[in-house]
């Protein structure tokens, strides 16, 4: 038996050389645009393909009672360069995730608890609004405006995931009234008043 | 204003013209290695990018106790092309979801309910294992053998997205003994006995 | 001579059956996720793969004196599956491109005439802002907010391209103020004035 | 035993609906940027997924003492949207697999007889060539142009392999000698000489 | 003359700057999802684009009575990036290549010599076996179950190649009997006598 | 109002960290298949997404009275990974681009003044040649050889795009008579004469 097995061990030796089926993300290191850079296989362990962060309830007590959690690769860097990631939403009653897109990814949204009203905007203009139930999913298709809204009277729960391990997310509010973006170009690529804009940068915190 | 309305609607009229944001899939028309056809815009809804399938428990009165309830391009063409799709997993007490791979895809697995023991090998033959609880999530890469068990003694309910409309489904036993895989071959090649492959094809369905 | 093409022609047959170096979209055939279906390759001519739409000016007498003319799939099918596309940009005096998103490509913008303040907005809420004269370039990532302005006294004139052969224009006024969003779903997920929304949507032919 | 097997049957019914493990193509349907459209998985065969024309040897009685012998999707349709395929090459003594480049694809070459000198030339200019023994590989970025040649005194005989399931392949005397290419514009574009260019012509075939 | 070769040196002195046609490995370099980091072009030589490797015969003298040889890119970083790489396949007579998956890649097979069983199983659970005599060639879909087995007397010989520099091996025996899955979770996961699991891993070195 | 803004500012404050919109190449860092590394986020500014370089006409006084002056990633970083570079074409009376490929991108070409003859030649030898006024746009599929001519009396401007940040270029004449490709590999690769091959190398500079 022993000989049998010292014969397979030279068998296939190869294969503990080229582990790349995975790419844990090393923060520390070079990033490239595929993502991070990987950690060495033989410091990887399962702790490393886990995350607990999701099963933590966002702190919904802000004026739009809701909060989203992420486990993109920034927190949660076993998901580098495969290709998906996911998030936590809570919206207390009345919860609004506002409008928003994400650059670099499509949307799944699956309702864990309460009732959601979700909707997307297409480059032609039409609005798709479902209420969503416990259990049911909704696809926002890649780079579109979207949003959520607790469509009940008590909290709701949503998990999403992506079809990127870093999705981006451009929060349209945030952009305009949360950002250094000019009050006068916001104006007039925008056609808002801007008497409103500069109440909004007040409330957001935005500049310019 | 009516003037200024009518300046508008002229301008940019293309962007009636190339609605490609989406294409949910006809079932009813050519497949390519992309995926399905689209559905004509003009006659998408709502509707077609929200599904309700996962709402459902799956029936686990079977023997591994456990269901599992796809939500693919088949299922749910809104996703046809966009990347992701989803899965629900059912494990009444001592349900298993037996070892199998995702040919095409990355698996993120979230943890809705009750706890799971969950785990996947890697081509350098090491096995990463993690006991979840509940708003836990694990990561299973691409084309790797994993598995999950019911870890609680109640029922455990998990939402499992893939990076892919349609990443496939493998599951060991079914193909070695579900399938026409012939005897002689499933031993051969996995050194497994010729009297328990008979056996098990007996138990799941197999021939040859 | 004549014996020696006659080697030469039975020779590498193959070439001739397996035309895809191309696939010149067929905008009546079926459409994928990856593009339209190809014209038969005995069908394509030079003319195909050439386009005069884009030496026209646009016509900018309107409201944001401007005007967007694309060279897409849609409207030039050789670039089907190629991966780029173009479209042409002018800008009267005063003109502006509005605040908008291609939800599946970056943009590549030239200056052929004239002097244009460009922008875009990151995820992180910065406004990343240059004034571009002659012959100078810039570039918007994939999914981010971004405008272009006239930024002199005269006429100005860009070339933009895309990284798709469809990269989809959202622009954002016409997502909230010429669809058919509903006006309280507007005000609830951006946080607007219910007024603002109602007159913006009367001057761009927004319904709901 | 068969109350066991009817709960299995019920169980993970839709393996058997949407079956896309792979798209054997079906040449007569419509072809789309991403391949042929797929064979219906009903009518597939293990035939389907083998191909017995590389079994023959290339007949090398022609000027160039060569010969190429696809199994691209083309010849080959199991290999649709697999983003592989193969062909193999015949080179009597003194035979040249002349200067080409393939348009979509990098190539693996493995000399499975006699010896071959093979090169490729970069975007720099620099021309890296290496002498080939049997069993030896060499790669050849995608696109760039390069060469084969019998570099012993008997046969040779060499295995290509591509990253696409249609590479493409553009000779590059066949471009200029054998194609429609004006013979003052191959002047004018390549510094050749128009006598060089007539006389050659004459010998592939070339009109213009 | 010499005034003209100044011109032209003068002219395109970009294109010595900007080499990626390819980027071989710097094995010692930082990897990332997309690879292995470059090599500096300036030390690259014809030398990093060939491999020997393949030349030589793998030891059959084990219980498999077969052998594979490598080429990815971890053995041959001339490969990186490029999306494609190679093996050997030495089969004495009675030897077997035992079920695996290539979880990153397609497959694709030529008989060099001898002739060879050999056969997938799709997610449908249908297996698909083919006889290979010399020069056939056969297509393995990415991610999915197969084998080849000696089907002749005498030794075989083939040469497999991948959709991927580096498509990894996962070899179904090895990854639950030589690694350290827990002997309980494979009977738990596979419906496997645990006696049976315990004479596989004494025999291939499995632990847990 | 304070306490809102306290609010809102602990909100989605993971979206400062993960900026991966974009990933302006650090031309100093390594290199991977992907691209360039990254810059860090907060050194990028917005000139890096801005370049000047086309706004200057090349110098036409050499013997193809024309000149490419390119803003690929290795000349503006801001394109790394984003899938699109340009560059500008200058003809002046009598100009040619000679005949050249882009092994890993398609090409779009724009008319800024004068008139454009253009062709590229496909994998079956078919030439397809436009000539292209003020405005015109033509595409020139990925790999294939292809040129541009003046078509006018006067100097001709043209603009050209890439689906890709590093393309690549490779000349015809370059490689073949500025490289250190040996004559006689040439003359057997090509059938071109060795004394044309000798002339050529002396007016271009090759060796060999």
């Amino acid at each position: 038996m022993i000989l049998i097995i010292s014969f397979v061990l030279s068998l296939f030796s190869f294969s503990h050389a080229s582990v790349l089926d995975f790419c844990v993300g090393d923060l520390a290191g070079p990033i490239g645009p595929a993502g991070y850079s990987c950690k060495k296989p033989s410091k990887v362990t399962a702790d490393d393909f886990a995350y607990s962060g999701l099963g933590i309830a966002g702190n919904t007590s802000n004026i739009i009672k809701a909060a989203v959690t992420p486990a993109f690769d920034a927190q949660f860097p076993g998901l580098n360069g495969l290709g998906i990631s996911a998030a936590r939403l809570d919206l207390a009653g009345g919860g609004v995730i506002p409008l928003h897109t994400h650059p670099g990814a499509s949307e799944l949204l699956v309702v864990i608890q309460g009732s959601i009203l979700a909707g997307f905007i297409s480059s032609s203009n039409t609005v798709y609004i479902k209420k969503l139930n416990k259990g049911d999913v909704m696809v926002f298709p890649q780079g579109l405006l979207h949003f959520q809204i607790n469509a009940g009277g008590s909290s709701a729960l949503a998990i999403v995931t992506f079809s990127s391990s870093n999705p981006g997310l451009q929060i349209l509010d945030f952009a305009l009234f949360k950002s250094n973006f000019p009050t006068p170009l916001i104006v007039e690529t925008t056609f808002l008043d801007a008497a409103l804009v500069k109440k909004l940068k007040a409330v957001l915190g935005g500049s310019g």
